[in-house]
């Protein structure tokens, strides 16, 4: 049987009992380790789980996979998956190549940030589709959230944005000699993603959303530290240090909400009154 | 401290580690149960944590929190959610109050139906806002939701459907004579939800959806006994018994898909032959 285990998003006891009977138990137990992070070491969770875990980079997943699958017919294999396993990224083709040698899958669902973001205080009803930020580059900027966030805000819907992370990547110069060298881990912070957005939007131009747009910082969901700040997308190219280390995500505010929300998220607001006074302008009782 | 604790999707031992440490050691337990509901008893958790925890009902949550928050600065209260605790419902109302009375909160996210879904094999980031189905009685047929699902279909994206719980419903009768008799709790079938909204679309006629669009009919996700049939909103209206028991949920496809989705969700194809002819003459390659 192959298992795709969640693992939740914060530590190592957010596994769930039924996802840690099977790390404990399966023959084999792989770490998928390119899409997400927790914000503990593996060290830590082979020793939770009382024995040896192989981490699987996006190589040995995307063109590998026979490796994790082998003997899965017979023995039990223990896929482990930062968040749900169905989560931020789709596992979609292990579970295929699973199928085409009859081997049977099952699925131990967790948190994911999909569903943990709620914790802002926004309903998830109201959420349109999510949408990625990648690292910026002199000559690599794209784009596509964009016109996904015009969608989304057309309609008075919230978007969840998930930020890059970047892990074995390598430089230009040791991917062209072939070493094997790799940069250190880099994490894209809320900070950055709302400087992204504005330039995209000064590029653009369409309007979709501004400086004065309102948005809320996310770090480290669900963990004991988790922290949220609110506040405009201008606010919050500022607000890194008050969010502290990664993982961060963000979700910028679509129109339809509610007063409880208001409520809520005002407590997170960098400048309470200048988050009541576009509230209220741009936000309330719009649909 | 207030303790949000989300108890996933299935049995009792979807719980976290972290979770069930909190439910074996607060003071007081509730069990939020009239949103969502486990596929095991209360008696089975109980046993499982060792303890009598008390079932919390709508009433009791929404007139009665501060029964709750009683003592919770100084001793450990913990509020179990089926799901996550902010997941397909918010408990805002609750943490807002905990706030007033200088309460701290935190909670223990869990997997949601909302990421949950995901193992249904569609992406994630392309789902559109959620909607709720109730059951319809002759004189009330809230439709609300064909236009969240028009806006979502407008630009490509799946709904996820939620189906109606009713429990400790008490018929006319009973609540007119104040008798605290209730009838036996009712599921929704994906079944019911097809054919609701097929009357709706009957009723509206703005072609939002037809008898031969495509949805994915869900039961027990995240469980052992997990199922999905896939087919047209005309075969899910028979689909209940392949489907088998509580609970329920759907999803209805938009057109903005992958050919991995295809190929992963044809399997659960009630059949595949109009599935695919379907699937190529109105979803693929569309944007």
């Amino acid at each position: 049987m192959l298992y795709l285990v969640g693992l939740g998003l914060s530590d190592e006891t957010d596994i769930t009992v039924k996802g840690l009977e099977i790390a404990k138990n399966a023959s084999r137990v792989y770490l998928e380790a390119y899409t997400s992070i927790l914000l503990v070491d593996q060290s830590v969770l082979e020793k939770y789980y009382g024995r040896s875990i192989v981490v699987a980079d996006r190589e040995m997943v995307e063109s590998n996979s026979d490796e994790i699958l082998r003997d899965a017919a017979i023995v039990d294999v223990a896929f482990l998956v930062v968040g749900d396993p169905f989560g931020a990224t789709t596992h979609t083709d292990l579970v295929l190549r699973a199928r085409e040698l009859d081997i049977q899958v099952r699925t131990v669902p967790n948190a994911s940030i999909m569903s943990g973001i709620g914790a802002a205080g926004l309903q998830l009803y109201n959420f349109g589709q999510t949408v990625s930020m990648v690292f910026f580059t002199d000559s690599w900027r794209p784009a596509s959230f964009y016109d996904r966030i015009k969608e989304n805000r057309s309609i008075g819907l919230h978007t969840l944005v998930l930020l890059d992370i970047k892990v074995k990547e390598q430089s230009m110069e040791n991917l062209v000699r072939g070493r094997k060298i790799f940069e250190p881990p880099r994490y894209m912070s809320v900070g950055t993603c709302a400087q992204q957005m504005l330039e995209i939007e000064e590029e653009k131009g369409e309007g979709v959303y501004g400086p004065d747009s309102l948005a809320i910082g996310a770090a480290r969901v669900g963990g004991k530290t988790e922290k949220f700040v609110a506040g405009t997308l201008k606010e919050l190219c500022d607000a890194d240090d008050a969010l502290g280390p990664p993982l961060h995500s963000m979700v910028l505010l679509g129109r339809r909400t509610h007063e409880l929300e208001h409520e809520y998220v005002r407590e997170f607001a960098v400048n309470k009154e200048s988050w009541d006074k576009i509230w209220k302008a741009e936000y309330e009782g719009k649909q």
